[in-house]
């Protein structure tokens, strides 16, 4: 591939809501040729059949994955299930194919750690040390010179941003940081389902997987290489009344007494260079939708009462910089280009 | 009146949502003739023109709120913004009449406390020591023979019913309590308002009034009385996508060590004799639904990872435990009904 | 079974969107026991664990259905899929037991047309001409001595009540009527199905089914009895998001000159009587919440710019008028029952 | 203003939904600059304040309203409520500048008529001649050369497009049309109301202004137009539970007799080159967010059991093709743009 040229593009697992997030990305993507996408399910099926906000943009059909054909692309998304790319990840590297994984396969470093919580052993471990974890704040050097990056999950996303200025200044308490966070329904796939019916869903609201979520030990990980030490955090999802979108509500208690307005800069400071961090200003409350369609993570931080907890709200978009989006965000670091590339949207209001 | 026979109940403010969901019940209350309802702004309006929900069943017509009349009532109701109660009480009380008001007007102790996050002065704080904070599950005997009860806010009914086990048994730290609460949009009333538009509040999420909620002063009144000392919460509000339902997550240090069991055990005995509060099985997660509609509190306790944090999660209907159901059930104390006349609805659902 | 005694009810097939709000109404009639609620996949599930809304109120688990025990019953509701009632009915009939069955088998009198649409051939078109369909307001004499009710479905009941004060006096063109409806989403019942996910319905609208749905020929063969001749209906549904509620938007050329209030008197007139439809001031524009959680049908008359097309506007709950309600309404009258008893709901509002 | 060069764009009355809308695309159109924006209620605020959607994009602040600077514009866009456009129109056309009034004000030919709906006089009829209807797909050319377009009402636009190609072949019985249309709540503005109160319309429906709503004229006009004679239309439009989103389904009686395909195929010839009409596969449904957040509006034709009467579903995003995106498309054409430049957003999915 030559500087300024088009790369092939290809993506392993289309049909879900991430698969068509990436799609309406790329399509506009200056750089990107999309040649292939597969899904066994509907093989054959022309993409825009399935989706028809594609119409007239995509032309491509789904087929069936086939390691070879990947083999002809620059780069493969993983827009899967877990437990898919693991399976075809050597083969694909062997043939010089760089990948950037949406699902979790090479998130966590520890394949013990990994297998305990997906209920899987892993079949590549070997690989897990090369994998460079996609958070362009905290790993862009790395990225640029990745093979394979696995793209953070959407929660971890969120509540990463949010706490890493505090954790990598050693300001809180860091065995008791919490994380309240809430989603939106499509985080939870494009799956037949009755627990995501709309019946169920709407006009409704609750926890779950409060005993543990499988995001818990990524977002440990992240946080315990921001402080240098080991964190505990209590972690507990909520499933909102919606479709796109996380809210993260962070708490955590100082160490050190700083003023609302020294917290205030530091987060300004963290971000200011950072393309996709908006760091509010002091006293907001981010909503959701300031960030839906967008790969911006906007940031506001708190000091109730002027009491000794912070507290950090941290919004995305769950499709965007929660996933699709960030996994362009690393392909465009990969290969040089505008790290905004094809993810430059604005967030749609109302 | 006479024990037994039908009590004259009046409702000032009836044109809220609270007032419409006050005449739901009390439109079917077996022991509760409904006198008069007012209205400044909808005087000689039926009520049942502004709540077709009520053609059939309610009579009535809004009037200008005359303490006279009022005073023909054994019970009257305030369904009005805070400092409108107040104002009227003392003469409304010389002329015999009981009262459960469901504004924050006689909700907090400290009158200079009040007036600190109400922006105004109190003007009968003589009446603050006699009234009854209407909390059935803490101040039972005390509403039984109240002249005013002051019915509790939404947030501190979800709030104080989950976090009273831990602190009248002295298990947690009550220096760094942390209430991430959610509220459904009904509970901004009904007023005009772009904030509270269809267009702003949907598919959107936001915590708001992080920097401190009029909720809290009162919320930390209970639990500090609950604890036998003084507590420090954290409490951050969020709006919800939906019309009905408060979330209330709870976060708590343990002080000593409890497994999820004795815990489970001990909210379970807390609550056997409540006919409004329901304890779910270990590990479950109330949704909000499971309420709606109803005068029910539901609560499950958790204990992540088992490490030192519990976690409890409580539910209500902000309409009824949260307000209006909680207020009759208030009501129905007072006057030696039936706890539940009136206000046994099975929550709806889907 | 005495009079004024209580009678024992079963439901088959009581895991479904109908099944709940059976119970949410049958846990409070004061004349039924309910004795007997099946589903083979949830055999030995508590009713109150599936669906949390009912604790305390119902501790049945749910059995494997067996016309034996459902033998013992007085009376049976069906909340099934199509083509299971009628595999039982001939057993179940047998034994004494009378039935109401919410679903589509025993609704249509021609079993050749029934299978056209069902796509199933009909097991016992023996009973079809017995079989009473379920509308009170057209006929309720039957009803009372019926052993088998086919209880109409949401569509029809919607459509029918609407059109029927116009077909009944022969007023408009019987070739062109037209009903454009809208549903929420609980009409696709509770299965797991990628469609009705949260994610594909909310903050969405569509049309479905334009080229022939099968409530089609339920609504032409009770419109076509009403008019005394056959009608022809143009059926378009739409899918709302949101959970409870049908509207349905009518339209018809008038072939006599009739100004709108003659219309309006004539659609008082019909329903004066009637305990459970609404006819709203002329100028009015019902909302689906308006009747939610209720069984009653609110209409209200148009005749735009005074010309020739008149449109009515008529909105149900779908469960409960268009449904479970309407089921149990059917109970009271066969049983001699208040016609009201336990489906009185008030409308929840907001 | 040299080809290819960049233009000075005004906006009058930027704080509404359609402004937010008009700022989300000319804020990456590839040939404006945004000069300024005005707002009497919001002077001095920064836009991306109030919209904080727009951090990073737009700089601007709201100024009050000044012909004298919008002079300094080659196009304004006025997104104001009605009758405020025309107050200020004989003074800026006067300076040379063209507009795009995205208001009332200038769609209806006959000043009566247009007074009649909206309540007051008009104050410059003698520009209503000149003024071009600014529906490309039936007036192209003339909105090439237009000093002053007045943009289609949302419904008008979304029903003429659905109806025009059987009106301009004559194929339908033009006394009988009708036009049954759902908006998202987005259609009412942002504008501070009981009404549109997020509690008031969720998770409800209804029809409103069944009697006449003031898109009413506006179709009939258009529809005449393309007839080639007076048209009579029966317009229902309904509220939806959703934001963003028109659907009309229209419904027309065959005066000749014509096959669905014969149908299908006179769709796809008329729209053959249009960018922004998208007629789908014969037997589709399209759904409000197939198109949500882009310009185009997708129809499908249905002919149900091939009777006579012939049912067309029209669907499109009314901040879009409904206003800011057909004005900019407007704009487009006025100046020589490409026709999709700044307006080629692929819809939001899910």
């Amino acid at each position: 591939m030559k500087n300024g040229s088009v790369i092939k593009v290809g993506i392993v697992g289309g049909t879900g809501y991430t698969g068509v997030e990436l799609l309406r990305s790329l399509a506009k993507h200056p750089q990107v040729e999309l040649s292939v996408i597969t899904s066994r399910a509907e093989e054959g099926v022309k993409v825009a059949d399935l989706y028809p906000s594609l119409r007239g943009h995509i032309d491509l059909a789904f087929t069936v994955p086939d390691v070879k054909v990947l083999g002809y692309c620059d780069l493969v998304f993983f827009a899967t299930p877990h437990a898919v790319a693991m399976n075809m990840m050597v083969e694909l590297l062997a043939q010089g194919v760089r990948v950037v994984d949406l699902s979790a396969d090479f998130r966590i470093k520890d394949a013990q750690l990994w297998s305990d919580w997906y209920s899987v052993p892993h079949v590549c471990p070997e690989l897990l040390a090369d994998a460079v974890y996609g958070l362009p704040e905290v790993n862009r050097d790395k990225i640029k010179s990745a093979r394979l990056v696995a793209a953070p999950g959407c929660y971890p996303t969120a509540v990463q941003l949010g706490f890493m200025p505090l954790l990598e200044n050693a300001l809180v308490d860091n065995a008791s940081l919490i994380a309240n966070a809430a989603s939106g329904a499509s985080g939870a796939g494009r799956q037949a389902n009755i627990d995501t019916l709309f019946s169920e869903v709407s006009d409704s609201y609750k926890a779950y997987a409060a005993a543990g979520h499988r995001h818990l030990p990524e977002i440990e990980q992240g946080l315990s290489l921001a402080a240098g030490q080991p964190v505990a955090l209590t972690f507990v999802p909520h499933l909102l009344p919606m479709t796109r979108g996380i809210h993260a509500t962070l708490y955590a208690s100082m160490k050190t007494d700083m003023s609302l307005d020294e917290l205030q800069r530091l987060f300004e400071a963290r971000y200011q260079e950072e393309p996709f961090v908006d760091v509010l200003p002091s006293g907001s409350h981010p909503q959701t939708r300031s960030v839906k369609a967008s790969n911006i993570c906007r940031i506001a931080v708190h000091k109730p009462q002027d009491r000794n907890t912070v507290v950090i709200l941290s919004v995305i978009d769950n499709l965007v910089k929660g996933a699709s989006g960030q996994a362009i965000q690393n392909m465009n670091i990969m290969f040089g280009f505008d790290e905004s590339a094809g993810i430059d949207h604005i967030a749609l209001m109302p």
